[in-house]
């Protein structure tokens, strides 16, 4: 099933998405607590940032091929992770599907997309072993980490780099019903495929991370989860339009614009 | 004014501290929306984490002998930060006066305080200069940014070392009214003054971060900023009970138990 957060008529609902229309409702379905209203055509609202997270974690680098990448541009040597030592991002960053990734004057020209699967959490969750830490995810979703090299490489943290306003696409919605091993994620730059990957050839997978985070943090309802990115990216620039699709969850895209 | 966030027969309030009394009320300060009901004794209350951040930021290194300090555990060179790169903290680490630190059964001898004064945002920030910055600020309270100092080093991130469930004890509640210059930073182990500091004496100060940060990001009312201790410190075992009390803002009181 597809959870949607909307904005329509001025209000805010969780709906479910039923191919061109949604049912709009009342309630969190996160924490299980919603009731059905109205079927409207999915066009007539604006879809929202699909959950708001009470901590928003970012796995870094979850990938060998773009650790490797990433080390070429720093000019160091890759050091592949040995552990799930998970990483933050800020809320204010995060724009939904359809909304515009903002580059700031000052950005250089590697300014650039990294497409994500997201997990996000359903069940408070602690000291929770590998084998049952799926059943803690309510549902997936797609992120976009946009990434400023130069920032990242020059900067103590990643504050700008990665967590400028509207550096955080995620969207379109919720996917409840995912069969990880089967995902492939694809990022497109104005309709040509620039990267395909199986989604789930991460380092350490969703119950590993879940499983090694929970021993010492609790994880919350509406937590979210971005696992990482893999390979290089190209430079983004004012006026494209970056996609991440991953198969059977659906398509992030936003157009890049320029700081007015 | 201190403006507290109490439990008071099951329900949530802010309130005004009067000395041993509070003016409860309804709605929320912060964002200039609350009345007031009745007074009742401070002590017949139960103090809450004073305000839920919707971003978590923390200085981290910003005064100069604490990165000397560290630097000597870590076994590197000091390297005194050049700008005012903000970090990030996980709210699922928040905890108020009172509540107890729980030292993890796998944490090792180097547990540490760090007492640090927190400014909380009150208005919506973006482009600010550091003339105006000051008057984006709703008030301040008190941080203990507990560390162990292992996983400080050994992992790549600070997720464990500053970010496992009550390693972020904040309160007893927010000042509106300070004078930034004034104020001194004493902490104390089982009522044994360990280190005393002018709180101001940043690399960084308050306007300075508040105006580097809102070129890039909105800082919304509610966030918090975390400002950075001083010096070296001292290992915490269960039984203490570490007090962080900033001159004009009140003191933050925290036990340190064992994970059961």
């Amino acid at each position: 099933m597809k959870w949607a957060r909307v904005e329509q008529a001025g209000q805010v609902h969780f709906g479910q998405v039923r191919g061109a229309r949604i049912l709009l409702g009342d309630g969190d379905p996160i924490v299980g607590q919603w009731t059905a209203g109205v079927e409207v055509d999915l066009a007539s609202v604006k879809l929202l940032v699909p959950v708001w997270p009470r901590t928003f974690y970012a796995a870094g680098f979850n990938y060998a091929d773009h650790v490797i990448e990433q080390a070429r541009i720093a000019g160091t040597k890759p050091n592949i992770p040995e552990k799930p030592d998970i990483g933050y991002r800020a809320n204010n960053a995060l724009i939904a599907s359809g909304e515009a990734i903002v580059k700031p004057t000052d950005a250089g020209e590697l300014f650039q997309y990294e497409g994500e699967l997201v997990a996000v959490i359903g069940r408070t969750a602690r000291h929770v072993s590998e084998a049952e830490a799926l059943a803690y995810v309510f549902g997936y979703t797609i992120g976009n980490d946009v990434s400023e090299r130069t920032w990242q490489n020059s900067d103590r943290t990643l504050w700008r780099a990665k967590n400028t306003d509207t550096f955080s696409p995620m969207g379109p919605w919720i996917e409840t019903d995912v069969d990880l091993a089967a995902l492939t994620t694809t990022v497109r730059l104005n309709g040509r495929q620039v990267i395909s990957f199986k989604t789930n050839n991460m380092l350490f997978g969703v119950a590993r991370y879940i499983s090694a985070m929970s021993r010492y943090l609790t994880l919350y309802p509406g937590d979210v989860i971005w696992m990482g990115a893999e390979g290089d990216a190209e430079n983004m620039v004012p006026g494209d339009v970056c996609e991440v699709e991953i198969s059977g969850i659906g398509t992030l895209s936003n157009p890049v614009v320029a700081e007015g």
